[in-house]
């Protein structure tokens, strides 16, 4: 009888996968004592190498500082995993594992990707008759996975963002003269992170923001003159973007528009999406206009995470557990919404058929962006509001965030 | 009798500004209950034109909220005063409002270039026999004001950088390959604010930091060599980079070798020199490697300010109107560390002469960077300790910055 379990972390990291992570490991080992759970350093790339680490000898206490660490404390790939047809040697060295750790169960966190391995794996262990069950948990600030309200570091990257963005604003305010500040931040695909800091205007309700999400085709006059409009209302003006906006036929805008730049050893490269809107005002409007790339540091940001987030990350980790002890597989975990927007946020974990996720996009709805294009509406807005509610996170004294072990795991492998 | 006092702020905001700025009214208002306490909206720029708002009309709670507000909430500028005789007229509109309102004090909040107008202003005043007493209040994220221990706002910028660093440090650990992060933060010609960043070392013993500063020649050869070996001890390397590294000719890096990226519309902007050391590594070690440019966050990341910054910001605000109010004009208040290592921080506020303060520059002692030039030794390290401890501003549980009023006395004027 197979009662061990592996856990593996996959694709980018988020502030809160890592709390997932600790959700899954306490509930084994609470659920099912007499198994150990394994972990598979970074991810199915690593696991089908046997980078393979005994977790059950750490203590609860020791686990629990898992929840509040940022980034894949197992380690990450960014591997899609290929079908069986093109290669197979994969899922034969993956069966190799699950039969030398006596694994009866595989808990895999990431985003569409790894919703994808979930399913191929699944299907290949039915197809050869081996009792593994395989569970996929929701994780990706890209918030893009269907069937679920939201993922799990969504919030967290929202969080931070609305918080920047705010403070942005009052900087760009100090100036007696026109000043706009555009901030880039991560979705080549979806508008759901730069959609979320729609939110400010609850928090500034004059605040002058333009929003500009992937799923509107981008229109470069358009966008010249919305600038010059926002700025005729109010001198300082801020603009949100997704890395990824595309033009009218489906391109990347800064592909479409040649907005390549050369370094510093003349090789050309592709100039990021606000670096060319700020070109486009210095351009035709003003040069008063600064740039800030959000960069990486949004999708670790523990010290500004939600405690909505990292309780509900902690939540699909244990139900994917709960799930698979009960003989699930084929699964990915679910957020479920279960108030409206006067109540008091509750949501539950549920399942969806991870084949029914996996290689598709949940795109911001259209009737969530105003006529516009340039903004977001009040159904955005209810809601992102409930899931970056809560601060659980706290700087030390000394002002620092504060780990006993900054390695958790993988020194160890 | 001249009973009022005129404030205002210039130059870069910083996250406590504002905390200085408090400072100011509420002493004033205590120790002067019949004297007025004028604003000037954007600096000497603003008050020149006679913005200028009465700030006496607040309650004291409605005033203390501006202590954990970021940016200039009186405005700011980037003006530096002409000396008397290149432009008379600037001085003459001064005294016509000190006049005015009879204002019997000036504090002016500010860097470098206020201080030298501190300077001139009180030179100007004395020689026309005018009794207004004018007195610096330091700030300056830079913290390159000599004749002070550091200046207010230095602490919380610092802050931020080492909390985001470390999580970048996580984010780069997460995958099993080589993984380099650049973060460029600002100093165009002091190393403080990077060099901050070296108290790293103490949360995360092993880590695999380079920290490059304006003070010491930057060597390309050196650099790539410098990586190289880095990449051998361990495949992860967080650099910390100064905006304003020079080389062997005093020449910043990316004007001298040519650094230059020519944007969507043919222009040739300079590039920065995160994206120079960047392109360094990509053409000569490895594509592995990512860059975060820190930007305008730094100076007003209020959500991860230090409460002994906040503290001391205010504490001078509050010195400077009790030197004034004994007559005290000329100088800038200055802050005096009065403990060792091993005692518990104290400091205290004290007097120079600002005539002596303006136009210098403070430099991070070259016994405080390592023989290498590549990283800080622990004199810096026990320098920056201290000045980070405390967290006062915390997130609503909205999980948000909130602020009864976004535009404190700016949209008043």
């Amino acid at each position: 009888m197979r009662k061990n379990c592996l856990v593996a972390q996959s694709g980018g990291p988020t502030a809160v996968i890592n709390s997932s992570l600790y959700g899954v490991i306490s509930e084994f080992l609470l659920a099912q004592p007499s198994g150990k759970v394994y972990g598979g350093l970074y991810g199915i790339e690593g696991i089908i190498k046997d980078k393979v680490i005994d977790l059950s000898c750490h203590s609860e206490e020791a686990l629990k500082e898992l929840r509040n660490m940022p980034s894949s404390a197992l380690g990450s790939c960014r591997y899609k995993l290929p079908s069986i047809e093109v290669k197979s040697s994969d899922y034969e060295k993956l069966i190799e594992i699950f039969n030398k750790y006596e694994i009866g169960y595989f808990f895999y966190i990431g985003g569409n990707d790894s919703m994808d391995a979930v399913s191929k794996i699944n299907d290949y262990v039915k197809k050869i008759g081996l009792d593994v069950k395989v569970i996929g948990i929701p994780k990706t600030i890209d918030n893009d996975l269907i069937n679920t309200d939201h993922t799990p570091g969504f919030a967290s990257t929202a969080k931070y963002l609305c918080n920047i963005a705010l403070e942005l604003w009052f900087d760009i305010n100090c100036y007696d003269k026109e000043s706009i500040m555009i901030m880039e931040v991560m979705g080549r695909d979806t508008g759901w992170i730069a959609g979320s800091t729609g939110i400010l205007k609850e928090l500034v309700p004059g605040i002058n923001q333009l929003i500009y999400l992937p799923e509107t085709a981008f229109e470069k006059e358009r966008f010249i003159k919305e600038v010059k409009e926002s700025l005729k209302k109010n001198s300082k003006l801020l603009i949100v973007t997704s890395e990824g906006l595309k033009g009218s036929n489906g391109e990347y805008i800064n592909v479409e528009d040649n907005c390549y730049e050369v370094d510093s050893f003349g090789h050309k490269q592709l100039g990021g999406v606000g670096k060319y809107l700020q070109d486009i005002i210095k351009e035709y409007v003003t040069k008063n206009v600064k740039l800030q790339e959000a960069g990486v540091v949004q999708r670790c940001a523990m010290h500004c995470s939600s405690k909505t987030d990292l309780n509900e990350a902690e939540m699909v980790g244990r139900y994917g557990v709960i799930s698979a002890l009960k003989g699930k597989s084929g699964f990915m975990v679910a957020i479920e919404r279960n108030s409206n927007n006067n109540e008091e946020y509750k949501s539950v974990a549920g399942l969806v058929e991870v084949s029914e996720v996996c290689n598709k996009v949940k795109y911001v709805p259209l009737d969530w962006i105003d006529k516009e294009n340039s903004n977001v509406t009040e159904k955005m807005r209810d809601y992102i509001r409930p899931l970056i509610l809560g601060n659980e996170v706290a700087l030390s004294e000394d002002g620092l965030l504060k780990y006993k072990n900054t390695h958790r795991f993988r020194v160890e492998s």
